[in-house]
This record gives C-alpha cells, structure tokens and sequence, in this order.
C-alpha cells in the first residue's frame, strides 16, 4: 500500500474518532450549566477520560501496531517517549476551561506521526462543528474546503493570539503581562480564545496572523495544530526563533511573511 | 395598544432588521480574504455603512417617529443626545477587526430606549447564526431559548473577559496590562474576543463570569447588550462600582454575587 492511501486511512480514522468525541464533548458541554460547581471539575474529568478512553480504544481497534501518546492515559497505557513507531498524540479535551463555563472554543485534537514527523492531522470543535484535517504533503482544509494562512506582511496590521495558560505565581505573570505590553504598540489587537489547538487552526484558516504561547500542557495540544497550519502554508518554530521542538511547551506560528518580525518583537518583549 | 405589545412589536422589527443586516455581514465576512488589503478597509466601511443604513431605513418605514442614534450615521442623520422620546441605538458592525480578519466574533447590536430606559434589546452574530433578544422585565433569550448569567460566587473560578481597546498610546497600554496583571491573581483565566457587544451576551448567557472594558466606542456597544445582561439577571455598573451610564464609555458586568468582589479587584487593578 502507497503511504498516501494509509495516510488517508489514518485520516479516516482520526476523523472518525474525532466525530465520535466530539459527541461526548458536546453532550458535556451543554449539561455543565446544570451541575452544581463541584460537579463541574468532575464532569470535566469524566468528559476527558471518556473521550480520550473512546479515542484509544478506536486507534487501537483500526491499528494496533501504533503507539499511543494522551494526554489522559499516557501513565497508564502510552509512553511519553516519541519513537520512530506510528504514535497518535491525542488531546481528548483542549479547553476545559472553556468547557466548564460554556465559552464555545474547546475541541479534540487527534495528531499521527510517523518517523517523529507530523503525518496526520484532526482538530475538531464540537460545539462551532468546524473539522480541520490535513495529511503532510497534502494541504489543510476546514469541514473539507482548503484554507490557507493570511497573506498579512505587516505586525502592525496583525491579529495576534496568546493565552494567559494556568500558572499564577508572580514570575510568570509578570513575564505573561510584560510580553503583552510589549506587543501590544507592534500589533493591530490581541484575542485569547483559550485553547491552543484552535488558536494553531486559527492561524491555518487566516483568522489569525500571530500566535505564541509558553508553557501549555503538552505535545498533545500541538501535535496535529502544527500540521495544520504548515500544510496551510504557514510557519510553525519556538518563539526564539529556533526550530519548533514539539516536546518543548514553547510554540510560535504565523505567515512565512511575518515571521521574522514577530520573533524580533517576541524577542524585544522578553 | 399595551405597552408589553408594542415592545414586542418593536422587539420583531429588531430581529428581522437584525437579520438582514446580518446577511450583509455574512456575505462580507466571507468575501474579505478574498480582496486585497487596502480593499478590507474599504469592504469593513462598505459593510458598516450598508448595514447601518438598512437598519436605518427599516427602522423609519416601521416607526417613522423614532430617533436614531447610530455608530455611522449619527453625524449625517440623527442625534447623539439621548432623550425620552423612543431612540434606536444601533451598532451595524462590531467587531470590526473580527470582520477583517474573519474572526466569527462579528455582530449587530440593536437597542431602543424609551425614557432613556432600556426596552429593547437584539445582538445577533450571523456568522455563529446566536440570536439574544431580550424586553424590558420579559427576560433574554439566545435563539429563543432562556438564557441567565452564571451562578459563580467566587472570583478565583470566574472567567474573565476585557479587550485592549484600539489606543496605543503608552499611558492606555500601561494602564491595561498593569490592570490584567493585577486581575490574573484573583481569576481564573481571561478572553478576549473583540466584540464589547458578545461579551455582554457572554455574561448574560454565563459563558463568562466577568467583563470590564473601558474607552469603547460609543453607546451603541452596550444599548443592547446591556439590557440582555440585565434581563438574564445579571448586573451592569461602572468599573468603579458606581450606576451604569450608556454615555460613559465605561462597563462592567457580572452576576449579582460576583459584583462587590469584582468592583474591589478592579480598584486594586488600578
């Protein structure tokens, strides 16, 4: 079998597994309103492990032979090491936070790589019902229809996104704010929408012109984003301006056009 | 007539002029990465102007005794003094940096006054198809449905949403990320999504927990959504705790629990 029809086997799948999440994801979604608060945090819980349990055992079922890298259940059943093996990285649920309060920007992202490159990949938003899939080589779409970076080439016209991520010791929050301020007078506006893998798509789909964001949860909220927005055309590299390490917790992403402004502006910030 | 039918009689020429307009903003929000950049520009006027202007019209035919207030055509036709007579305050497009770069937080927002007191309220996002509607004492709906604000009573799990505004001047920059700074201490995370207007239909349908923005653009940023916030039992106040004033330029709003602890974050923010 050629590798693009195993590819598109594997895309196949992911989107499947995706499709089947995202219905678990949305059910959670529009009951969190109707827990008590307590009931919030397990929802979530339960809404992540049953998404993640159903994504595994998916995978699994259609190939067996692959490895397996979730945010969820990599203690119990994966291994955090990325070998050269078929590995699905997945993140069941980016943007719990969104998902408790009911902010419409939360999705499953579903990422293969093979050889420790970036094969396949699926993010899907339940609640918004916006699929991105991409296969390396093979372009980006969103719900099938191919989508491209911005074709922006000036900071001071772009759109950017961070997000404030969850640590909340002085350090780091000062270092957060500082960066802000600092783009702030080289930027049009700045939006933070709360999940990493949709703001990588925004990115992809030209909704956004800048993205960076440090210390997220893992590879699993930029496995399949990544993909999505190089086979949009865009950039994907460590907002030092080294390559993109996907086990770093450090992303930057944007336009071939902008990227060497915006790693001198998120230099100056620092 | 009874007034509760004449509010419901000015409530349906809301929705259907919302509708319309949205249908301009659809077409152009697609159409924008489609058109050379200097021509975005000319494409948010257009929009802005074409929306406006059929609101404008469809107002008139329907209730030809009404004032106008309107973001883009206050200066050619109507009046920016509020007073007691029957006033449609309308926002044609906000969101307009959303509209350019086909970020899907873009809405029409139409508010009436009558008394200088908020009777009716519509902000409609064409391109999420969320319809909020609310009357005066009759509670608010998104499409149809009941929505109310959260029931969050602690500002350490409150979701937040604020904007930085369009002033880039450094004295607004400092002031908005030293505020940010102090607020990410006491919340839980922070939004922005560039539309005063959802945000304020965030709070009323308990998406968000928390908004403040000061420095927007005019009364027809919060006619509506206002009166949305209220009528899903939620609060509107001025960020210093005193009474809301439409023409201040200045918002803050929450659900009841939330407001002192809020009010007192924000003036430490300060």
């Amino acid at each position: 079998m050629e590798e693009t029809d195993s590819l598109l086997e594997f895309l196949e799948t992911a989107i499947d597994a995706a499709k089947e999440a995202g219905e678990i994801i949305r059910k959670g979604f529009y009951q969190t309103k109707h827990v008590e608060h307590k009931g919030q945090v397990d929802l979530v819980t339960e809404t992540d492990k049953a998404c993640e349990d159903l994504v595994f055992n998916f995978l699994k079922e259609r190939h067996p032979t692959h490895k397996f890298i979730g945010e969820e259940t990599t203690a119990a059943y994966g291994t955090t090491e990325l070998t050269d093996e078929p590995t699905w990285i997945v993140d069941p649920l980016d943007g719990t936070t969104n998902f408790v309060h009911g902010f419409p920007f939360v999705c499953i992202s579903i990422g293969l790589t093979i050889g420790k490159i970036p094969k396949v990949g699926v993010v899907y938003n339940p609640i918004m019902d916006e699929l991105f899939t991409s296969i390396h080589g093979k372009g980006a779409f969103l719900n099938g229809n191919p989508i491209k970076v911005s074709s922006q080439t000036e900071l001071l016209k772009s759109l950017l996104a961070t997000e404030v991520g969850t640590k909340r010791d002085k350090p780091t929050v000062d270092a957060t704010t500082n960066r802000i301020n600092s783009l702030l007078f080289k930027v049009r506006s700045l939006r933070m929408s709360g999940s990493c893998a949709l703001n990588l798509c925004g990115i992809a789909s030209g909704r956004l012109d800048l993205f960076y964001e440090t210390g997220y949860g893992g590879p699993w909220d930029v496995a399949a984003g990544a993909l999505i927005v190089t086979e949009a055309g865009g950039l994907v590299y460590d907002p030092s301006g080294k390559d993109f390490d996907i086990t770093s917790q450090r992303v930057a992403a944007s336009n071939p056009q902008l990227k060497d402004a915006f790693i001198e502006a998120l230099q100056q910030a620092e």
